[in-house]
C-alpha cells in the first residue's frame, strides 16, 4: 500500500475526513433496506450477516487506528474484538467463521451505536490530530476505507445469497425499468506480446498484492471486446455443456456432479423459460446481458467449449492498461458513493463503443491465473500483513470490477481472487485466444 | 384425544374461548423479551427460531380449524403453509427443518400480524359458531392449544440453546434471587408389583399416544423420593464417570467420545469452579438443585455408576398415580399461564415433604422405556394422525414435567420422548431399583 | 448363560470336545471358497473381513479361556489382542471397527496358523483338564462356541455384502437347482392373550439377554402362518410403497430418502425384470419365496400398507413356544454343522404344513419391540458382561432364525437385534394383527 | 509428447521391445514381496491397491495400443475396462476411485494372467508389426511405459501408506545397513535472472505439460545447495512451527488444525525420541537426511519460518539445466530398472560434491508455482488428452525426483504436481531467496 504524502497536510486532512464520511455513510445506506432479521442470517459459511459486515469494518478502525493511536480511547465493548475480528490471528481468538450467524447479541441497534461511537472518535482524530500523527495513521485509515469498500461489495453479494435461500423471492431494492439493449456481435482485439510491466506503479492507493511492479513476458494474444453474454451461455447449456466431462477440468467436473449444477447460480428454468434472481427481484434472463455468477470451473469449461481460453491476469492487465490510455472503454457502472437509489445492481448489456468494453462495472472476469505472490512480494509487518499474502493458495484471480463494486475502488492492477468453485460473487468471463 | 362433550355447550364455548386467549397470550409474553435478531436464529437443526414457533402454532389453527371449518376464510398468506408446516407430509411440501433459520421474511412484524389475523378469526368462530360446529371443532381446538403449550416449552428450550452459542452469556429474563435450600438425603419409596393399569382413562384431554389404557405386569420395585442432584452428579464426574466405558451403553460411549462430553450441557468449569447457564444467566452450580440437561445415555451411565437403574415408564406412571392420590407431592413449579415475571425457569431444590417429590415441575425424568405404541394403539385419521405415531422409533420416554412445562399441561400419563443423545430439553433423572 | 453341570463329567468332556471341533471346523469350511483378497475386504463399517472373523473367534478362546486358565500358555502373538478384540473395553485398546479392512498383516496364512495354535491348546485343555477346571471353564467354552456360531452367520452376511459391491456378480458357492414351489395363500393363526411366561427356562444354553424368565401381559392377537413373500413385496413396490410418506415412521422416511431406497437390498430392476443377488449368484426374484434384506423401517411400512402390524417379540415367543410343542412347524433350513455343500443359503418357499410355518430357518422376523433388558436383568461380571447389555439402545428385536443361522443355534427365546435401518442380515417379516 | 522417429526402424523395434520388457518386469518385481492381502487394500481415497496398479497399467496398453491397432485382438475380459480405467471419461464408465479396494475379484492370480496376456500380445506386435504400424504406435507405447513408471512410484508410495495404517510396523523390504553420513552446512548458489527458456526441447520423450518451450522473465535469485534436512525440521518443530498461525497460509493453517498435524507424515515421537516409518521399516530420524512427506503447506511455512521462500518452478528448472551442464550434481539415487534388491527406498544424506546437490533422486521439491498450462499449451486429441491438462487446477508443482522415481524417468523439465495438502508422496523442499 503506497500513499502519496507530498500534498499539503490540510488538504489531506480535509480529503481524508470527507472520504471517511462518504465511505462510512454508504455502508449504512446499503444496509438501510434490511430488517434486523435480514441482517442476522448467514446462509452459508462464505456469507457473513449484514450486521457483521457493519460491525467488522468498524472494528477495523477501532483496532488498527483508534486503539494504537488515540491515547485514552475507550473501547466500545471489549467483547466485540472476539465477535468481529475476521481472520487476524495476531489479534487474538475470534468467532468461528461459519458461526457468525449465531451472534444474536449485539443486535443491529447496538451495532449502529458502535458505528457512531467509532465514527465520532475517528472524526475527532482526523480533525484534531497533529500533522505527525496524521501522517502516521493516513495509510491505515485509507486501507480501512478500501477494506470497507470491499465489504460493501460483500454485503451486497451476501444478502443476495441470503435472499436466494428464501423459498419465495425477496427483493433487496426496486430499480427503474431499463429496456433491454441488443448486443453487437463479438469482435476481437489483438494485442502484441513482449516484455510488459505488471503491477501497481505507486501513484495512489493499492493493496500490497498488486506490488512490486515487475516485467512479465507475454506471447501475442487477442481478447474479446466484451463479456460473454447470457444468450451465449444458454447455447452452452443447450449444447449439453454441463453434461460433457471432456470440457471440464477434473475438479470442475467433480464439482458439477456433486452439486448438480446445470446453470449459473440464481438461474432457474420453469419449463422452457429461464429466469434469474437479481437484487431487484426475479427477472427473465436477458440474452444480451453479461452472464454472471459462474465459477471458474464453468468459465473454463465454457471457453473450452467455445474453442478459446480464459486470459491470464497479465494479459488482462496489459490490455486494460493500454485500453484505458487510448479510449473510453468503461461503462461507469460502479456502485456510486452517493445516492444509490438509481443504481442498477445487475450487469447490463455492453454499450456500443469501440475497443475493449465492459472492462469494469458489470462482472468480474475470471482469468486462468492462480493467485500467487508477485516476485519479491513482501507482506506488511504485523496483523495487517495478514490482509492478502496468506490467501495465496487454491484461489484464482479475477480482474476488472462488477456492478456492485464501489466507484473509485477499481483499477487495472487490482487483483480479486476466489476459490475456483465460488459463484456467489458477480463473476463472469471474457474470452481470449492465441494469435 | 378424547374430550368430554356432555357439558353444557355455552359453558364449553366460554371455557374454550378463555383458554384460547390465555394460551395464545402466553406465547407472546414468552417472546416479548426477545429482539428480532434473537427470534431469527436456529442454533442447531433441533432448534427452531422463536419467530417460527410463533408462526407455526398459528398455522396449526389456520390449517386444521379455520380453513376446513370457516367458509370463506381468507388465508393470511398462502406461502406460509410452506414456511410453517413442521412435518405434516399430508399437508404438502415445506421448508426443510434444518433451514428454518433461513426464513428471513416474513419477519417478526409480519408474524405478529399473522397471529392477530388468526386470533381474530378464531375468536369470531368460537363466539359465533353454532353448537354443531363447535362440537365438531372442539377436539381440534383443544389439540391446537396443547400443541401450542408444547411449543411454549420448546421456545424456552430453544432460546436457551441459542443464547448458549453466544460467546458471552446472554440472559433471557432476570429472576428474583432465591437463596439455596439444602436437600434432604435421598430416601426410597417401595412399590408393589402386579398387574397395573397404564394409560389415560379418557377424562379430560390426552394425546393419542397415552392410549389405550391397558394392563402391564410389574415386578416390585423402589423409586428414589427425589431427583438426582447436581452435587451427586459432581461426584460422578469426580469419579471419572465420563471416562469409564464400562458404565456406558455402547452407543452412549461412542457419543461421549465423539462429542467430548465431560459434564451436562450448559455446565462449564473454570478452574475448580463449576457454573451453568440458566435462562436467568450464568450461575454457580448449586449442589442441591436437580441436575438437568443430561442425555439418556448420561442418565443411564449415572444409574449404572450408582448401582441402580432408571425406572420404566410403567413403574413411573404407576408410582405417580398412586402418589398423586395420597399426598401433596408436586411442587407447583410449572410455567404459569399468567404473569410469568416471577417464574423461576430453572429446577430448584426439592421441598421437604414426604413421599415422592419433584414428580413434576423441575426436570423431565428419563426412563429406560423406548417410545413405542401401546397395545391396540391407532393413530388419528388424516394429517393429525402424524402427530405422535410416526415418531415411535429411536426415542426414549421421559415422564413428569419441567420448570418450563406449561401449567396444566402435565399429568401422570403424559409421555414425553426424545432421542437418547438429546440434551437441550430439561432432562434429569430419578433412580430406581429392584426389591 | 446357564449350563447344566450335573451330568457325568466324562460325558461332558467328550461332548464339549466334539462340539468344539465341529463348530471350529465349520468356520473353516465356510471360509474355504474365499481367496485371500475376498477375505480382506470390509465393504462398509458394519461388515468385518472374513479373515477377521476367523481370527476374532479364535482370540475369544485365547483371551477368555486359555490365558486365564492354562498356566504357561504361550500367547500366539501379543499384537493380535489389538487387532482382533471386537468391543471389549475391559480388555484394552483395539483396532477401530471401521478400519478392520486395513489389517493387511497378519494374512490368511498367519490366521490359519493362529487357529491351529489355539485349537491345539484347547484340545489339550479339554482332554486333560481335571474335573474342577473343566467345570470352571465349561460355561465360557460353550459361550465361545455360540459366539463363533454367531460369527459364522456374520461371515456369510458380510461376504454377501462384499460381493454385492463388486460391479459384476460374484458367487460364493454354487447350489443345486431347486424348482420354485408355489406358496399357499396366507392364513391367520389366532392366539389368546393373558399372562404368559417370557424368557429362557435355564435348560440348556442361553445368552444372558434371554433371562430372567418373567410374566408379560398380552392381549389376544393373530399371526400370519408364513412370512411375507417377495411377490407381496412387489405389490407394495408397485403401489408406490417406497414413495408414500404416510406409510412410514418419520426416521424411516428420512432413511428412505437419504439412501434412495426403492426395493430390498440386493434387488435390482432391469427394465421390468427384478433380480436379486444370492450367495449362489444373481437370480430372478421368485414371488413365492420370503422377502429378506429389508430394514425394520421397510417391514413396518409394509405392515402399515397391508393394514396390519408387526408382532411384539413377546407375542412371537409365546406363539413359537406354543407352536413348537404341538406341531412340526420348522423347515429344518438351518446351516448344517457338517457338509454344507448342499445347503441352500437363501430363503425358500414355505412348505405346505399346517399352523405357523417358517418360524426358523429362512429369514429373521422383525418385531415392533425395542431391544431392552428384561426385568431384573443383570449382565455377567467382567469383560464377558459386555456381550449383550451394552447394546440395549437404538436397536429392534428380530426373532426366529435364517437360512444362514447355524443349526442348533436357534430357539424360541433367542433375541437377535439390529438397528432399524440395517438390511444386510437376512431380515424379513411376518404380519400380526389385533383380534 | 515428441519422439524422434528418424533413427533406423529395426533399432527402434529392438529398443522398444527391450524397454517394454524392462519396464513391465520391474512392476512385477516391485509387487513380488506383497501378499494378496497387501495388494488388495486402499488405505485412503488417494491410494490405489497394488493389484489395481498392476492391472491398470496393463489396461492402458490394451486400450490405447492393442484394441485400436491389432486386428482380431481378443480382449482379456471386457469387464476389466470398468474396473481398471482410471479417469478417462472418453473411454466410459468405471469403478469409482475411492472404491478401488472393493474389487475383490479379479484377484492377484487373474491380474498376473492379464499381464501375461497383454505382454504376449504386445511382444508379438512389437516384433512383427510392419514399419508403418510401428511408427504409428511408437508414441503410444512409449507413453504407456512412462505411464507405467509413474505407477511404479505410486505403487511404492501407496503401499507405504497402506503399511502405515497397520497398528504395528510392517516392512516392505529389508535394506542393507547404511551408516549415517554428516551433512555439510547449507551453502547458497546464486543465479542470474533475465529471460530464460522453459520447457522441453523436443529431444527424447516428454509429457505434453512440459511443452511448448517458451521464454520466462526471472529476477536474480539464489538456491540452497541441498534439501532441507530432518534435523532442520526438528528445529522448526521445537520452535513451535506447527502452532504459530503467522507462519502459515490460511488454508494451510486450517489443514494443520483439522488434521492435528505436528510433524511430517510417518513421523512419530515416543517421549523425546523421533522415529519414522520407511519402506524398510521403522527407524530413528536421522537429522542429516532430507525431510520428506511434508505437504506444500508445511514446506511453505518452514520457508517462512526460515526467513526464506520456496523457488518457483521456473527458477528450479533454470538452475537445474545450468547445473546439469556444468557439474555432476545428481546422486544417482533413482529406482533402478533392474535388480532393486539393493535399492535404498528412502532419502539419504547429500554427498559432498560442490554446487546444487540432491536435485534428483531423494525427494521431490515443492515449488511456489501452481500447476498451470504453459502458454499455447494444447492437450492431445482424444482420451489421451485427458492425461495432464484436466488436472491443472488446485495443484502445486514439484520438481526433481525421489528415491522411488524410476531411473531414466527424470529430467529438468519434468513437472510433478499434487494438491497442497498431500503428504504421501516423497515431497521435500529446497530453500530459495531473492538477491
Amino acid at each position: 500500500m503506497t500513499i502519496t504524502t507530498t500534498r499539503d497536510a490540510d488538504e489531506a486532512r480535509v480529503g481524508l475526513t470527507a472520504l471517511y464520511r462518504e465511505v462510512r455513510d454508504l455502508t449504512e445506506e446499503l444496509a438501510a433496506p434490511l430488517a434486523p432479521e435480514d441482517q442476522q442470517v448467514q446462509s452459508m459459511p462464505d456469507v457473513s450477516p449484514t450486521k457483521w459486515h457493519r460491525a467488522h469494518t468498524t472494528w477495523f478502525f477501532e483496532t488498527f487506528v483508534l486503539e494504537p493511536d488515540v491515547p485514552g480511547y475507550r473501547t466500545f465493548d471489549p467483547r466485540f474484538c472476539f465477535f468481529f475480528n475476521s481472520y487476524y490471528e495476531a489479534v487474538g481468538r475470534r468467532q468461528s467463521r461459519p458461526e457468525r450467524g449465531l451472534i444474536t447479541r449485539p443486535g443491529v441497534v447496538e451495532v449502529a451505536a458502535y458505528r457512531r461511537h467509532v465514527d465520532d472518535a475517528m472524526r475527532t482524530l482526523l480533525e484534531h490530530a497533529d500533522d505527525a500523527t496524521l501522517t502516521r495513521i493516513e495509510d491505515r485509515v485509507v486501507l480501512g476505507l478500501h477494506h470497507e469498500q470491499q465489504h460493501q461489495e460483500l454485503l451486497l453479494m451476501d444478502i443476495k445469497h441470503v435472499f436466494s435461500r428464501n423459498a419465495f423471492d425477496a427483493t433487496y431494492r426496486e430499480a427503474p425499468f431499463r429496456p433491454p439493449v441488443a448486443t453487437r456481435p463479438l469482435e476481437w482485439v489483438d494485442l502484441d506480446g513482449g516484455l510488459v510491466e505488471i503491477g501497481h506503479d505507486g501513484n495512489g492507493f493499492s493493496f500490497d498484492n498488486e506490488t512490486p511492479r515487475h516485467d512479465v513476458m507475454l506471447q501475442p494474444f487477442r481478447l474479446a471486446d466484451r463479456l460473454v453474454t447470457a444468450g451465449e451461455w444458454l447455447e452452452f447449456i443447450d449444447d449439453d455443456g454441463y453434461r460433457r466431462p471432456e470440457l471440464w477440468l477434473s475438479d470442475g467436473w467433480a464439482t458439477v456432479q456433486a452439486n448438480r449444477w446445470d446453470s449459473p447460480l440464481y438461474w432457474q428454468c420453469d419449463g422452457s423459460e429461464w429466469s434469474l434472481l437479481t437484487l431487484h427481484g426475479r427477472r427473465p434472463v436477458d440474452p444480451d446481458e453479461p452472464v454472471a455468477h459462474v465459477s471458474h470451473y464453468e468459465a473454463d469449461a465454457f471457453a473450452h467449449w467455445a474453442g478459446k481460453r480464459l486470459p491470464t491476469e497479465f494479459e488482462w492487465e496489459h490490455a486494460a492498461r493500454t485500453a484505458t490510455t487510448t479510449a473510453t472503454t468503461t461503462t461507469g457502472r460502479f456502485l456510486p458513493c452517493r445516492n444509490i437509489t438509481d443504481a442498477v445492481l445487475h450487469p447490463v448489456t455492453a454499450d456500443t463503443g469501440a475497443g475493449l468494453r465492459q472492462l469494469y462495472g458489470d462482472a468480474w472476469e475470471w482469468t486462468r491465473s492462480a493467485y500467487l505472490p508477485y516476485p519479491r512480494f513482501v507482506p506488511a509487518e504485523g496483523a495487517i500483513g495478514e490482509y492478502n499474502g496468506k490467501f495465496m493458495s487454491n484461489q484464482m484471480v479475477l480482474r476488472g470490477g462488477a456492478c456492485v463494486t464501489p466507484d473509485g475502488h477499481v483499477r487495472h492492477t487490482y487483483r480479486n481472487f476466489f476459490p475456483p468453485a465460488s459463484r456467489w460473487m458477480f463473476g463472469g468471463l471474457r474470452l481470449a485466444a492465441d494469435t
